[in-house]
């Protein structure tokens, strides 16, 4: 099918055969179809973090994408494998979570565990399993040609995001670094909550700013205080900040320094936003 | 050609252009050929580490893939630059024995010496000579128009097997790390006295097994045994043992952890699979 | 437009979503363009080995390709993003110097600053501004509709080049490593007042050789002296030579050995190339 296209997240890294792999197995099966590489660096087994990558994703990939994602530490044990419709999208890979946050708020979904005909390898599933099956979703097959209904897709827990008991912060946790040395917060978009707790004023472009942006602060577990600026060069060289990044959700910076270096903050650590 | 697939492997790391360069080369030569990665981080100058991730991936990519290898240490000297049409495939590279394994038990093979009309550099083959050479394949040329035929292919060394003097242990060697932690044995299909040794009961799907696989165990060159399982649930997190990974080869691994880290075990140290 | 290509550089590293979101975009809005990746990896920030890199690929790449790069330490502040159309090529980046050495000598180039329609992020023009003008010239557009035109791009400084007081040596300084421990130094083509200095005669090829080749030796900052050879296998394993390398720059290598580890070079130290 012209057009089609795949995108791959997995953990494989990139020293081995494994995604090209998958790769051929897609380019045997539906010939001229896009493939573009997400990542395959996510931690070993990190299927958290391969649900933010995904998550942050989606919104920019084509209509009608295939997202084939292998992070799968339960490969060969009785964990399903499924495939997903979305609304404009599909999704390929282990029932584990991985899913989980870019299929929230984006209307019904209809998942399918993915029938193995052939048996293949207990270790391999990401060429045996999901590169065939995203072959055939991106060939144009209905996800109903590839297995039986299933319900209750495995959920993996939301990111720490609660209001303090005084109303004056809201208290998250530090998810994924970046290669620039910045660390991106739960504390924004990627929450079921934020809307109540009124963040759309950081949303870039919003015009009615209820939050009193000049009185907050960004507090981190260990007691340190960062302001909170637009960008980078608001701050000198050297110096922490908080912003809100390109995916609308409260990050953690230093000019030209690393975050992780200057702070030792960790994905899971304790931060928190305060007005009061 | 529309749907022609050129599958490339070196040692030229991500950090540069080389790679990327290739590409370039390709896409200027054979418009609309599909690139795909297998990967560019073989150790600088592993040539066997190369033959074993081409002999990985060359059953899984389409009809007539050209692939594309470039580990060459030797560029620059007297090593002849080569374009071989194998069963179903081509290849393209150095003739210092890269694609050996994967042309090994897959029928008769035709090997030219790839004529250099131009002079190019002493260092970079892989974009003055490979790359076009690959991207005329791609493009339908037959490999006799690249150059005149070349007789006896370098051959590399074949993966240290062999069976005890009690008859009951196959002994073989580590071969590569994955990023998991687990490694890969020449215990198995990449063999070529395999079928004589009555390997294939490890095949998966297998049902006549003939091997006492209940008595089966792995030591390695230190002396420690590992049991051999299914898959990595069988064994509690942090403990190893030896399962047949996604290549039909007996593989080391350790639930969640490394072998490498667990054992000492290197490329090259000696594994053996006992029964007795 | 069928066969458009785009060659993608930056520095955002392989661990997170960012080069696959920005290809996202361009599948999303040019569907069928072919995209090639030059690296990913530049060390963050590093305008100048980007701007390297660049001049590096242009010339294997095909006509009217899109160089999309982005190193973008200024994203954020007032710097312009830029899209120009070269002599058979575009680029879009920011305008910080990054595509000084791709243009130079390439005839006349056009420049215009990216009109942003939509508000984006502050943090990731790569996905908000630079990947969807490289789409539009894909698809065909004309530069003069991404923007107004723009005069005097900056420029990056030239890397170090003169000629000793005696006229007996040539001065520059070490450029990039590679992954095999080899290094580029700035003496050769990439510079302005090469052919003054007739270093033509390192040219692969060249027949009138009129600088004295066998008098010639490197000399590094330290005082280490190197002979100037074609290829690796012309010196022992583990000795030191300077050659013409692939871009048809001085190189400085160590036969299956590490320049970096050797000599302690670093990018920017000085080396000369006398025959006096």
């Amino acid at each position: 099918m012209a057009d089609a296209c795949i995108a791959l997240l997995s953990d494989f890294g990139s020293q081995g055969a494994y995604a090209g792999v998958m790769k051929g197995v897609i380019a045997k099966r539906a010939p001229g179809t896009q493939l573009i590489d997400i990542t395959h660096e996510i931690p070993p087994g990190d299927i958290r973090q391969a649900a933010f990558r995904l998550w942050q994703a989606l919104p920019y990939f084509p209509e009608k994408t295939v997202f084939l994602a292998v992070v799968d530490p339960g490969v060969g044990t009785s964990r399903k494998p499924v495939a997903i419709r979305g609304e404009g999208f599909f999704c390929v890979g282990p029932d584990n979570g991985i899913f989980t946050y870019m299929l929230e708020g984006r209307g019904p979904a209809t998942a399918v565990q993915i029938r193995i005909d052939e048996p293949g390898s207990n270790t391999f599933h990401g060429r045996d399993v999901f590169a065939p099956a995203a072959a055939l979703l991106a060939a144009g097959a209905d996800v109903a040609r590839l297995g039986p209904p299933v319900e209750g897709l495995l959920s993996l827990a939301w990111p720490r995001l609660s209001i303090s008991k005084r109303r004056d912060a809201i208290i998250g946790e530090m998810m994924c670094p970046d290669r620039f040395g910045n660390m991106v917060t739960s504390i924004g978009a990627l929450t079921r909550i934020g809307d109540l707790l009124r963040l759309q004023p950081w949303t870039p472009g919003c015009e009615s700013c209820e939050f009193p942006a000049s009185k907050a602060r960004v507090v981190t577990g260990h007691g340190q205080r960062l302001p909170v600026r637009q960008t980078f060069a608001d701050v000198p060289v050297g110096k922490a900040l908080a912003y809100i990044g390109s995916d609308n959700l409260l990050e953690i910076g230093v000019n030209q320094g690393s975050v992780a270096d200057a702070f030792g903050l960790i994905p899971g650590a304790e931060i928190s936003l305060a007005w009061g």
